[in-house]
């Protein structure tokens, strides 16, 4: 089982932003940038676009609805987007607030939030949907 | 009219990948790595979470075609995605072969090319299609 089916099923903590029948969103908890957050299936699969076509489709609608919440709820000028899956073999897409185009980058080190700080976030971005 | 739709209507040239009615796919002339493609929905809109909800799940089934087409053309691990729109107002999703994470990132040089290299990619994608 990965990471992420562990945060979906409560195993591990997370900083829960929102969830459906078929997705999960949590805050990345080595953020780029305040408000980075990760969308997941809950379906395990390795690579986004081995899922099919139709849940691949509702996951980007879905992280569209998390991309406007959090849009409105942290000050940026756009939610990015971005996907690599080397790391975790479970597919997720990164939605990043983002002020500059050098904000998405994973080279960057992690913005340093507090416990409070991040389910505070969470919990906005969550009322915010 | 913004760069991508002159590119669109060919009065800027392209190394075209794949069209059908609503998106298209052409290579980023500056690219991260070989087979770096850009998929833009043929509508102008700036930000790609502005488009009607429909039109973003089929873009997003349309990059997962010419994703599978990357990856059958160019050696890599993944075929990354990226969306960051802070420079051309008309919503872009970059496609990215990679092996490592570090190939992301809009701060690395671009590769250098030839033209006959860039039509050789484009066509070669194209065919996989």
């Amino acid at each position: 089982m990965t990471i992420f089916s562990k945060i979906i099923n409560g195993e591990i903590p997370c900083y829960k932003v929102a969830e459906n029948d078929q997705f999960f969103a949590f805050l990345d908890i080595r953020p780029m940038t305040k408000g980075h957050t990760l969308v997941v299936p809950k379906v395990e699969t390795d690579y986004l676009f081995d899922l099919p076509t139709d849940m691949l489709a509702e996951m980007m609608v879905f992280a569209k609805q998390v991309a406007v919440a959090i849009k409105a709820t942290v000050p940026c000028k756009r939610v990015g987007v971005a996907v690599l899956g080397m790391e975790v073999p479970h597919a997720h897409i990164h939605l990043v607030p983002l002020n500059k185009e050098s904000d998405l980058s994973f080279l960057n080190s992690p913005v340093e939030l507090s416990s409070e700080e991040m389910a505070g976030i969470a919990s906005a971005i969550a009322a915010a949907m």
